[in-house]
């Protein structure tokens, strides 16, 4: 197959990123019309011991290394909007600066999903625990074996939530009414 | 006076930043051994409205455009540790990470200075007004007007400390013993 003929069906790859200041999964996945493929996942590790900045600029070239690597159309982040206290927060904040900045810097869109919504998304659940997000996506990509960080896990999570939703964003509807505006073919009659 | 001559006599420029979501100050100062000279100083603002990722873009692109024109040895960050909810302490915490990463980008070590330190090197007063440590500069570097936005005195003033701590970090002792042991020359007699 050609890579015209590739374009032409619609092929899309979408980089999950779950920063955190110790440790960032990152999951790729390739959109093709309807199908998903995994194509990598797993976690950079910035070591506990090291100067603050040092992980930084850790997280910062890996970021960079991976859009360079796999070329993703869209980055899909994990980004958790609530904390402990105010000191996690911004080592968080930080981590997602720094993964976001490399991403924007290659001008790749970026889009955010709350930890909540991206366990929705994947398991129907809400409230899923890391162990039944992981299970399900060894369902859909038939991986045989249960990541050992979980950190590499919620990063697939995001880009497939990422490729769920915009797959649904056409028909959301806020309202019956409006659905009705969006969508006048889908009802009989065509009013 | 030469290229040459000029590094011998140990020049260093320090890029201060002060960065925050929708302001970002920034101060350029030069020291040549003893001498502190004013390059430049300003804010950068990324506007109110639009995308949260296109703010943190224009982070990423003008500390980058400032570390390029500029080409600073050092940048000293002003970095508060707390804030009022852990809503705000993330959007700054990624302001910072964004800045950061642009610098560490160009291999610029940063070093950051909480607020109080801040105002305590420059005025002496480490809870002093944003005011007192403007016309504070505005005194030290003989400036006539003072800055409609307050954010990039502050980054002025970060650049200032940092070049203050790094003259006093070689006497810097926590006790009298460790200072002798690091001074024996200062002492008379000399033991």
């Amino acid at each position: 197959m050609g890579k015209v003929e590739k374009k032409a069906i619609k092929e899309k790859i979408i980089l999950g990123l779950d920063p955190g200041t110790n440790v960032m999964g990152y999951g790729v996945i390739l959109i093709r019309t309807r199908t998903v493929t995994l194509i990598q996942f797993g976690v950079i590790q910035m070591g506990k011991t090291g100067e603050h900045a040092l992980k930084l600029k850790k997280i910062f070239d890996r970021v960079l290394a991976l859009v360079d690597e796999y070329k993703p159309d869209e980055v899909a982040l994990e980004a958790p909007f609530f904390g402990k206290n105010v000191q996690s927060m911004l080592k968080l904040g930080r981590a997602q600066g720094v993964a976001m900045s490399a991403a924007l810097f290659r001008e790749v869109p970026i889009t955010e999903y709350a930890p909540k919504k991206v366990k929705q998304s994947v398991t129907g659940n809400g409230n899923a625990s890391k162990e039944q997000v992981a299970k399900m996506l060894m369902q859909i990509f038939n991986i045989k074996e249960m990541p050992k960080l979980l950190d590499a896990s919620d990063a697939l999570a995001v880009a497939v939530c990422h490729h769920y939703q915009q797959g649904t964003i056409k028909i959301k509807a806020k309202s019956w009414d409006n659905f009705l505006k969006a969508n006048p073919g889908r009802i009989s009659g065509n009013r």
